[in-house]
């Protein structure tokens, strides 16, 4: 078997343009790693069945909970533990490195026009 | 539940003076999130259970294999699949994110000088 590295800077490259983008770089047992670039108001949603980490690489994610909110930034991680309702949001746009298990939802709890069927490789 | 942000800047300058060393940070369902500095030639050993995942935050590590090695360098990471033999090796040290799941031995299936029984909180 042979094992490559992956270059984030790279991966990040080739996501589309636009607002949002989610793609896979690699997987660990039953666990992904994707590369997400967002930028606006995502919504309100849990993960009733796993927590969820998210790996800031770049910008600023602003991530809301019921009670407060966390500035979480470049260098930066947070783990939304499952179950707990946040929603992202970011004025001027971040990237990060997400880990979550296989199959999970974007949107969680929630199906909305912004919830992603099938993530793909990048 | 109050969900705090981790700065891993911050945690890696909590780090005890040496060539090695290795704390956790945060926790996601049953995996670990460490951070580990690491300077010289670590041991051949492999992890029979599982996969295990690097993220490069500063430095160069040289990840060798049997059959090669491939450098890891910051804002790159490698996903070790499970029994696949590996000696981490770095002149100039690195500091990484270490992702794997709980109780996961440092020195995989091998008992060594270097195994650390339990890795502390920072």
């Amino acid at each position: 078997m042979t094992v490559e590295k992956i270059n984030l800077s790279d991966k990040f490259g080739k996501l589309p343009a636009g607002d949002y983008a989610v793609r896979l770089v690699a997987k660990m047992n039953n666990y992904d790693f994707k590369i997400v670039k967002f930028k606006g108001d995502f919504i309100w949603h849990s993960h009733p069945e796993t927590d969820e980490t998210f790996i800031i690489m770049e910008g600023t994610l602003v991530m809301n909970f019921r009670d407060r909110k966390v500035e979480v930034r470049a260098g930066e991680m947070i783990v939304i533990p499952k179950g707990v309702e946040h929603k992202p949001s970011s004025k001027n746009g971040y990237k990060a490195l997400l880990i979550e298990p296989e199959g999970v939802s974007n949107t969680g709890n929630v199906q909305s026009e912004m919830t992603i069927e099938k993530v793909e490789w990048v």
